[in-house]
């Protein structure tokens, strides 16, 4: 177990075997001014996360969506991007265009070269059915990216 | 004069000699549900994108931008990606990013490839110092996007 665990309480295996996971955390954490989470488990953290079929009928999908699940939402595709970083070099933005209704686009790019660039709907109901999903979903997200800037190194860092 | 203007009211040469500037007024006639426009000129539908400098600082950058600013912003933009379009055949996303503090980001993209990606700042003051000025930097914007359409084909298709 890392220092990082023992000093913020145990981590589930899910978390400690995927980098992803693990990067969400530190965007969480390394956002925290407050220290607020200073004392959660990663595991705790990451909870919100998950959302099941039942918990995602039970959001109502009327006006904006709340400040939390965007933050929620923006964290989950920094860790994306940082991983992507991580692996290429390249440093990217993230940009997340939602509209009142919860559905716009999710944009993380390098240059000029969009490493991930998905269109979103109900993003209120932001969730997967369990924490090896989150990571299962970053994991091909990242995929795809570092694939993008390997294959295209020169739009990716104009 | 082209039948178009001859019923919507005459347009100053600076119009009739940029495409540009007849993009942005299409677009915004084609967005004119209620027919508000139906009966001006060119010219004055293009009026707002005129902003003085003196203008400018009266313009308040407090709060959100107001709905009409976005637009007009995104109006710009949509003529942007439509001449890039008809050069290329590419057809492209916009998405206009704005925090509630007037800046974030402008982007208009095809496959995995940004044509435009901006930073702005101040989005409440959105304006051009002459309608020559908006059609320079609408033109300035397009050459560059076709520039980049044609050299990274097979990342604008993706």
């Amino acid at each position: 177990m890392s220092i990082d665990n023992s000093v913020n309480g145990t981590s589930s295996t899910t978390v400690l075997n995927s980098p992803f996971l693990k990067t969400i955390v530190r965007q969480i954490r390394g956002q925290d001014t407050y220290g607020v989470y200073r004392n959660w488990s990663d595991d705790l953290i990451l909870k919100p996360y998950v959302v099941t079929k039942q918990k995602k009928r039970e959001i109502s999908i009327e006006g904006e969506v709340d400040p939390i699940t965007q933050a929620r939402i923006m964290a989950f595709y920094q860790a994306v991007a940082a991983c992507i970083e991580q692996e290429t070099g390249l440093i990217s933005h993230v940009v997340v265009d939602l509209s009142h209704e919860g559905f716009g686009w999710i944009l993380v790019f390098s240059g000029r070269l969009l490493l991930v660039a998905r269109t979103v709907r109900d993003a209120h109901r932001f969730g997967f059915d369990s924490l090896e999903k989150v990571a299962e979903e970053g994991a091909k997200l990242i995929e795809k990216g570092i694939d993008l800037a390997k294959s295209f190194p020169e739009v990716g860092k104009l």
